[in-house]
This record gives structure tokens, C-alpha cells and sequence, in this order.
């Protein structure tokens, strides 16, 4: 058995005009049903070996979190006291876990706002993944590269290097032993790691015991592991919300990425092959939501005269959106703010939510 | 003095969705003041030398442009019993002046819809116009091209064959003689035409004495002059309004360019150097409102980044229009309905509102 953390934290703005400061991507629903956190927690919920659902969260998005996840109890949802990267909140969680269950349970963390479309292989995964975290590993799960994106980073694990967990279920996939996280690529290199089949996609998503994690805290960030220590001494007293509050501040602001798996003794990678999408902006709504027969992904009343490949999307008004002669485009239509933008530009919303901070347009981040 | 004949009756699409079927481009307003109507009818009313203004319009636009021109009189508006063309409405609005102010009257037709920058010029020309005119010329307004504009007709009338009229003033431009109105050419065409100086725009503003107009329906359109000569024979009866309606449907259903102007004896232009454009489309937004320093038409609440040589345009609505790395598109936006379509494109909006009929969506026609 296994316990998730989901990550709820984030402030995306590369969903913008839909996604605004108090309702992040993750509280969105980009598929006309479920929000991304939603379809996270049920996902995780759903499979057999799973203990149970800890969702961390900011203080800022806790009630507006808890009002779309109403079967995750009041003491499951873990709140951070100041927004500090994933690594203080990943430590937080396992603190969590540990005094729960014992620092030998595995746990795996998952970012609330990606998508995964097949659910039996990704639930094997999670069983691969426990069975290997049991043993002392720490796991990430590698996504098998479908495509030479230039988005992602990658994690380099050579094809040949399986390895073994007595615990693993005879149809859960092995893991493979992780050389390096290697950066973005540009393309011709994104090219070869596909060709090669020595790459795979890293999904941000990681298991572990807490006590795998807190040896490696205690090696490579010596006082965010101090916190720890003093985090759990105070468990079981009065004061504890007050000293975690304190002591949080103490955890080093890094990411899990930099902070503790770049420099982590032994890493192994589950390959996937689920569908899986981090969905970083508009233009990638495509890789998780069916197109029509001219590429366009429409949720919209819409009228289209040769209109290719673009994204039509509307949420909160019945408006007709109609286009004409338009490709790779994005049109993202809310009651109080209209976006458009080249597929390829999507990644600049980010300077629209620039501007209108500079312009204290409170009103619409 | 001469008499106004403003043409209401069109029925416009290229300016959805802004323009509607009750809210045609001459009733709606593209510069954030007067509808282009009422813009027409001042720019007649305020020269020195007019005598009156009449109102064509189609019956059931009759209230909606009433409710524009109060200070039009009633009896001042001439209704279309039914829609057909140019041609019968200017007869029966040349019958209207004839009968009140005598068939040697000069009238001027103008556009409802057409947008003119210098007042002043203007009022020369149409000074010289009504000069032309009293002496038995058919006199159309010729608009000296700025650029090779491939989307006009055009008048050749050569630089050198200028016309004399013993009434012209001083100030007011002297006429051509016109060889032959052109179709719209193609760019290279354009190109020699403005080159040459023998061609100018065909504005579709004209002017004639109603015994003019008559005579040349009489050679050129006898069904539709017996018709004329049929109304005007019952115009002191009590029965002439059921006579003209019946009679209205007897007038030959085409334009005054095809069935009077291209057969007629006796054309001049007045070569007009102000401003000038029929606004046929909201790409053609730029040649008539000022453009910021990117070149964009912006009347929106609006956040543009990297956009160029846009139109950016709302009414009826206060939301944010946020672009990004744009060129060359059109966005309008209204309550009900959004059209995004680049520039070059713009006439295809036609497109759209034959498919909102096709698809009976009746609110948005």
C-alpha cells in the first residue's frame, strides 16, 4: 500500500484568461467535466493499492480547493504556510506520512494538473513504482517519448540497465536505472534521445519511503532536514501547528528536481507508456482532448470557415465565436477577457498576467 | 440649390457582427459617434447649397432609421415597397423631387453608408456637381486614387477632355468627360491606371436633373419609364400611394451603374481629391479611423502584445481583448457573437452570415 501526495500548490498563469490567481489550472477543467485536481485524486483513488489521498495546497487555495475535492477529509488536505517550491512540500508530506504510517510506507507525488489518458497502465505503474520505492529506491516515472518535444526535460536511463524488485507484480513494468536528469533539449538532440530509446520524458512525478527521502534530505539539504527532525519531535504535541508553521520556513526554497533527485544516490525510472501530458499552455490541448476532422479542439458554440489546427474555447459565456481562414490558432473566450494567440505564442500569456500586474488590473489575474 | 437623395437600403453583411439584418452598416457607428447614416446626412445638411434631404429605405428599416435621423421629417423619408436595387429607388426618389420642386431640379444620390474625411471639398464638389447637372449632365463623382486599389470600380475619364458649365464657381473643381466606367481591375492594372491619371474611383455618387434621369430611362429602361410616367400621373390623387406600390414593381429591378450610367449619352466626373472610402469591410477600418503606432484600429478595452496592423473592436461589451503576437487580423467582438479573421480575408465574413442562414440561427442575423 501507498500513499499519493497531490501537489495543488501551483499559480499557473499559462491558462490565462480561464485560470486566474484564485483559481489556478489545477481548480480548471480544460475537458468540459472534471477539474485537473479532480481528475488527479480519482485517478489515484480508483486503483487497489492505494492508502490514501494527502493533498498539499496553499493557504490561499485551500477552500477553494476543498470545495471541488469534498471526499478528501479535512486533516488529508496538508497546508503550506508560505509558497516555498516543491521540495519543503514534499518534506512536509512525508513528515505526514511517517508519523502516519511509519517512514518505511512508500509514498508517490503527483502534480494535480496533468493529464493521463489510460488509467489500468498507469495504475501498474503506481504498483512498479511501490514495490521499487519499498525497496529503498527513490522512483520517478519516465514517460516513453512519443514525439522529439523540446518541452520537457529527460531522463537519461539506459535501455540494457534494468532493475529488479523482488516486490514487483509480474505485470507491473522494471525500472531502469537513472544515469542523469538531463535539460530541455533543443530539437536535433530531442531527435536522438527519441531515436535512441534510451530517454524518456520526465513527468514530475516521483515515489519513495520517507525515510529514503529524509537520508537524502539529511545528506544534500542538512538544514531543511534539521526542520524535519524538529517538525516530528513535536508531533504528538499541543504546539504542533505552531512549530511546523516555524519550522517550514526553515526548509531550503528548492525544487524536488534540483534539490534532491539531480544528486540523489540511486534513482530508478519506471517506463510509461500511458498517455501523458503536463499541458503547460494552450497550444497543448490538443494532445488531450479530441480534434476534429480539421486538427481544431473546439468547446465553443462556433461557426469555422477554414479554420485549421487551433484551439476554440469557451467557458462562462454562450457567445458564437466565429472564424475565418485561421490556423494554428488559439481563442480563449471567458465572460470578462478575451485571449488570442498563435499556437506558437502560447507560451506568452504569461506576459499578458505580466502586463496586467504592471497595470493592476486586480480584476483580471 | 439641389436636393439630397441619401440610399438606405442596404442590407450589408461584411460588417457582422456588428451589422445585423435590422442594423445594417449604414445604422451602426465605426468610429465611436454617429451612425454613418446620420454622419451622411450632416455632411449634406451642413453646405450652404442643399436644399433638402430625402431618405430612401426599405420598408422594414423605415423605423430603425427614423429612430436615427429625428430630424428628418416624415414626409422626407421615400420607402421601398420592396427591395429592387439602385435603380428603381433613385426613380422613384427623382419622381419625389420632380414633383415637388420641378423636374429641373438638381438632385444628388449618395451613399448611406460611405465615409468622407474633407467636409469642405466635399461641398465644393458637390457645388460643381449641381452646376454640371442644371446643364443636362449625368455628373458621377470621381475619386482621385491614392493607390492601386483593386477592390473599386473605376471612371475613365481622361486628364485632358475637362467640360465647361456657365454656373460652375470659381472653387468648385471642373468636370471630365467620361469615356467608360471599369470593372475593378487587377493589380497591375490599378497600378497603370494610377499611373496614368485618366481613371478614377467610381464612388457611386451621382447627380442629374430628374428630366435627366427620365430621358435616359425612357431610351435605356422604357418598362420602368412607363412606370415612372404612371406615378407621377396619379401624384395629386388620394390613391397614389397604392399606385406607386403597384407601380414599384413594374421598375426594371437593377443598378443605376448597369441600367442608367454605363448606356448613357452624356457622363462627367467631378474629379474629388478629398477623402474617401466605402468602408466595405473591417479591413477597410484603417483607411478611415487613426491607427496607434503599430497600425492598429483599437476600440476595445484591449492588451495587445507583438500585435501589428490589427483591428481591434468591441461594442455592446467591456471585456478585455488580449492579443499576442498578431498581424493582420480582425477581431470584433459583440455580446453574442465574436469574429476573428485576418485582414485579407475580411470579405469572407459574407460567408458566415450565409452559414448562420443556412443554420437558421436567426439571433445572430
Amino acid at each position: 500500500m501507498m500513499y499519493d501526495i497531490v501537489l495543488a500548490g501551483g499559480a499557473g498563469t499559462r491558462f490565462w484568461p480561464l485560470s486566474r490567481r484564485e483559481r489556478p489550472k489545477q481548480l480548471i477543467s480544460l475537458w468540459g467535466g472534471d477539474t485537473m485536481i479532480e481528475a488527479t485524486v480519482n485517478r489515484l483513488r480508483t486503483r487497489e493499492t492505494g492508502e490514501g489521498v494527502f493533498v498539499v495546497v496553499g493557504d490561499h487555495l485551500l477552500e477553494a480547493t476543498r470545495s471541488v475535492l469534498d471526499d478528501v477529509s479535512d486533516e488529508d488536505f496538508i497546508v503550506e504556510p508560505s509558497p516555498r517550491d516543491t521540495a519543503p512540500a514534499i518534506a512536509m508530506a512525508a513528515v505526514h506520512v511517517a508519523e502516519r504510517a511509519g517512514e518505511e510506507t512508500p509514498m508517490g507525488v503527483f502534480p494535480a494538473d496533468h493529464y493521463i489518458g489510460a488509467r489500468t497502465s498507469f495504475h501498474r505503474c503506481l504498483e512498479a513504482a511501490e514495490a521499487y520505492a519499498r525497496e529503498g529506491h527513490i522512483v520517478t516515472m519516465g514517460i516513453e517519448p512519443t514525439r522529439p518535444e523540446t518541452g520537457y526535460g529527460y531522463i537519461h536511463a539506459e535501455l540494457d540497465r534494468n532493475v529488479e524488485a523482488s516486490g514487483r507484480p509480474s505485470e507491473a513494468p522494471r525500472a531502469r536505472q537513472v544515469e542523469a536528469f538531463v535539460e530541455k533539449p533543443d530539437r536535433e538532440l530531442a531527435e536522438d534521445y527519441l531515436a535512441s530509446g534510451d530517454y524518456l520524458w520526465n513527468s514530475g512525478m516521483f515515489a519513495f519511503t520517507p525515510e529514503t527521502l529524509f537520508d537524502e534530505m539529511e545528506r544534500q539539504l542538512p538544514d531543511s532536514y534539521e526542520a524535519i527532525e524538529a517538525m516530528r519531535d513535536v508531533w504528538d504535541r499541543d504546539d504542533r501547528d505552531a512549530v511546523v508553521a516555524e519550522q517550514f520556513e526553515c526548509l531550503e526554497a528548492t525544487s524536488i528536481d534540483y534539490g534532491i533527485m539531480e544528486g540523489a544516490r540511486d534513482v530508478v525510472t519506471i517506463p510509461a507508456s500511458f498517455q501523458w501530458s503536463d499541458v503547460g499552455h494552450w497550444a497543448a490541448l490538443d494532445e488531450v482532448r479530441e480534434t476534429d476532422d480539421d486538427g481544431n479542439v473546439v468547446e465553443a458554440d462556433s461557426l469555422l470557415v477554414d479554420v485549421d489546427d487551433s484551439v476554440i474555447f469557451s467557458e462562462g459565456t454562450d457567445r458564437l465565436i466565429a472564424g475565418v481562414d485561421l490556423d494554428d490558432l488559439v481563442i480563449v473566450d471567458t465572460p470578462d477577457a478575451l485571449l488570442v494567440v498563435p499556437r506558437e505564442s502560447a507560451q506568452k500569456v504569461r506576459d499578458v498576467v505580466d502586463r496586467l500586474e504592471d497595470e493592476e488590473r486586480e480584476d483580471l489575474l
